[in-house]
């Protein structure tokens, strides 16, 4: 099978599975394990933050960024097709007691104008906006990357009215990698910033979420009412280190694959791509075909290449570590015999 | 002044007064008020409902709709400009924990092929569609009716998926006035409806929320613990059995009342109209007079006549029991100075 | 019938009625109407607040209260008996999401030893002390007097901890009555505080909620939430000024009548009152009789007499305006009968 | 560095770093995880239950289980100084909106009556009662034992009365070892328990929540809102496959070592062993000695010996897989300097 579902179904590799054999761990539930500790460390740095807080998933990272920064009766702003809006179980309300107010962008990223417009004043009709949140690069959005200069000017306007900035980043170093820039280009926008260790970067378990020193004390705490505080975390600490640290920079070829089976996709009679092949997503428009994506997605599987629906007529692919040029000829092959068949 | 802001400053009549002074009255936390109990038949009969709750307010009702039907972690679906997204603070995230998932509509009708497409699939990922709310008549479409066959549509597919549908009717009673039918034409296209005493019907105090017997035993619980649960509730049940039994036949008037100042102020040089008056609320455009909605209004104000910004460039002027067609043509006339001094 | 099961069941005056029927009004929230004005400036007075908000019931303004001082995952310490924890339906966790923790008072009464001990600590397992609730005169505890001085010991704890009090005070006028002292001497020791206009006092609906000006600004919001937002409320805030400025002297009256019974009804063989009678609630203990509360009450209602079970078997009679001293005497004899009749 | 803080603190063994290094490892969010799967399935088995589900903490466990179960303004009846209520962050009043209702029990268990007694009767003033939890072993009564005819009892009555029961069993398998039972004497009296793999089981992360098929299915998506659905889990899954296997037959040897040292010391002169010393847990009592355990705990901790406190003059030693009875000997030894040394 050539899996192209999700960049998250990339198992660790065997230097990630050594460092997880070999971790030095401690109780981190106490503060004593090292290797958290130097993978938090790390990716503070990396990511221009006084702190990091590893946490179990981006969802997590997510969520406790909104319970820090928010209270109940709070409104955040957020793109329409955002993970935290559409993925996460309507966990922001059901958690955090704060109200959604959706944003339609366009690939990915919000107009600052509108973001500007939906900023309430103080009334005791409006809840208060209490955080902006930007997804970068934006999944539902087929892997766009959000300009950083689009995230500066929501910056500013955020700062300009005292709201922060959170920017759901599960995988903003593939944004960092298609910009060809450093991931402090976009983080220098954003008060906190939630990384993914498990897609991209190929690690088993586990995201960054980072901030200021004062807001990872906090953080702390929510993560342990959600249950995750671990003890010896070092066994899944190790490997994402070895992901934040020596994945990041093969994530181009992930992203020239993309475009490799977008092009040769692209040329298949009556298929379209209809995201911008920005990084390592593709989406295929396959209503042309006159089937549903379901359908089509079962057609492809049985000629042993996985992908998922994304809509009525859209379909998923994805590249990433675990699968190689060879593997994507051989999907591309599969998906022109599927369109072939599915147009008789 | 002549208070064109909303028909929520109607001051109680004579008749109401009265009502209050004499209302026989008991402990409702016992239900012992006789009145309350009165109020509460009539309004299930009057509605085509089980059974009927008195709660404070709009707010409240709508709120414990939400609380009653949905459980935290669910999603609701609801107008983007509606009142429950827009002006009750956040409250339903707040205190029912559930995450509102907006569609824009038409005139304050949502499409029910988009409300279709919003219902969520079983999935890990998504948050359970636990409501649709459909308010009507829509305040901020300006007073727009949302059609019978509308929420027939939409009923219907909420039926067809398991999902109870609530009706904000704050104003029903003017859609059904404006539509010239029964209130029933309405609700027989929901599960549970609110409904307003203190609007265009006058009362002081208090909301009616209506549905299953079942349901209002439950929702009574989540009203005792928002602090509704009121002692001899008779002194404001009694006014708004006046309210509900005398005052809905003439809604029309206040309808005729803003058809009034809609054509005459529209024949004002550089006004627009910018709703379809179906109701007892009149939109104004005045972008065209190249100032803000808050100089426009404040203006106004010093001619005596009161109207609410309802957006940048934006007005609204509500029409209501305590004003006269004498006060609206002086209104007009203001609004006619206001325009012509503005404009210079 | 004779009601001795509430002081909430008291029906207004006549002088209230009239205060109803001729009360100025205007819409509450546009902070429009004089008399709920009036009524909050002077509540504010009499209770050495800064301001004062109306709300409509006495769970309306603690949970308001714990709302506002609160956040979710904090930690409330209380009685454990208090009103909050024992009869507001878990509202404090469903609205606020804080933590109960309860302590064992004597009379109504927590030792401040305990409250000292509860408070926690700083670390990551811990809930954060948020606030503490202090109930005068203690509902369960049969209308006991909590001392000034208790009160100031754990003022002076919380302060010391910075932590915020509020006191539930819903009968708090019967116990500087009891006291024979300015509601004052209570209140200094408190940050927030919540009397009932409709107990003792005899107004039909609503409550006060008092504190500082910042406080009151942030309750308001709390309180459009749950829906006790109101508009023409100078309706039932006419009769509650009438019991705030009218009543209070006469208070003492009640806990002479309460006395009056409770040495009346002691000296029956076989009943045992068993709360201190510090004001307007007698508590009547009648396992002694070989018989349950229900019964007991049972049989009370058959004689005229209503009266609510406080426990397995004990017995809660509360006198009130609507009870004069004649009534009384025949409520004894009834419990005279019912003793001697039970005992057979 | 003798380490007897908790048995939180062991370390994997090379056995579990193995099992980590060679994991047969999928994206658990599909579903496709084979590791995680055998854990789910041999875990259910061994605790007599339907299904079960990998959680990243016993505090994960315990928060999923509480909003499976609950809904918002549900009461739940739980020990004094149960983890649930002690050392969760009031994160169950925070995330699932529930009261805590504690009662005080002896040696951890509570008094079936005092449960029946707490059990509320529908009324709006009253909170549902909707989930009974115990705690077995007791941390905080030093890992007392409660028995299972305790737990019978308890359960007959919540099923009298259709209430779910929980087990917090973080160290369940050390009551088994205890008692010399099958675990199972323990959770048939449960409806849904938790297990930790982490503690003395040594795995370095995670823990199990078991319940019937129906409970599991929504746990798991409580579970995905709190950011607990992982990715290619085995990594951790592994080592907690060899904990739930391996190590539950030698718990036994830290209950023997728990009593050495308890015995030890209790005839030292000064120290009191404060608990009975059912498990592995031993409380000193260092009162007698006239410090406080703060200064107990630094003073051993400067002999090489850490332990923690456990009330103002309690501090608790436990022992876990990574002390041997060498360790325990010289732990003794420095216990009996530091009486000495301060005692003078």
């Amino acid at each position: 099978m050539i899996d192209l579902r999700s960049d998250t179904i990339t198992k660790p590799t065997e230097e990630m599975r050594k460092a997880a054999y070999e971790a030095e761990v401690g109780d981190d539930v106490y503060g004593e394990d090292p290797t958290v500790r130097r993978l938090e460390e790390r990716a503070a740095e990396i990511l221009g933050k006084e702190a990091a807080l590893f946490v179990t998933s981006g969802t997590q990272g997510n969520q406790i960024a909104v319970l820090t920064h928010c209270r109940p009766g709070n409104e955040i702003l957020l793109e329409a097709d955002s993970h935290i809006f559409y993925y996460e179980s309507g966990a922001v309300a059901a958690l955090a007691g704060v109200q959604t107010r959706t944003i339609k962008g366009t690939n990915g990223a919000m107009n600052p104008d509108d973001v500007l417009a939906a900023i309430r004043v103080e009334d005791q009709h409006f809840p208060e906006t209490g955080l902006i949140c930007i997804e970068n690069t934006h999944n539902r959005a087929g892997g766009a990357i959000v300009p950083a200069s689009n995230m500066r000017t929501i910056y500013q306007h955020a700062k300009a009215h005292q709201i922060p900035v959170h920017v759901d980043g599960a995988r903003l170093f593939n944004a960092a990698a298609g910009a060809n820039c450093s991931i402090q280009e976009f983080t220098q926008y954003s008060d906190t910033v939630q990384i993914c260790l498990s897609k991209g970067l190929g690690a088993p378990i586990g995201s960054i979420l980072a901030g200021s020193e004062e807001f990872i004390k906090r953080a702390r705490k929510w993560r342990k009412r959600l249950g995750g505080g671990l003890r010896q975390v070092g066994i899944i600490a190790a490997p994402g280190l070895v992901g934040l640290t020596k994945m990041t920079d093969r994530l181009f070829e992930d992203h020239e694959n993309a475009k490799f089976i977008a092009d040769a996709i692209g040329e298949i009679d009556g298929m379209v791509i209809s995201n911008s092949v920005d990084t390592n997503i593709v989406v295929l428009e396959v209503g042309g075909l006159g089937c549903s994506a379901d359908k089509f997605v079962a057609a492809l599987k049985d000629k042993g290449v996985l992908a998922v629906t994304f809509g009525p007529t859209q379909v998923r692919l994805t590249t990433h570590y675990d699968v190689s040029r060879k593997d994507l000829e051989k999907a591309v092959e599969a998906i022109r015999e599927v369109t072939a068949e599915l147009k008789i």
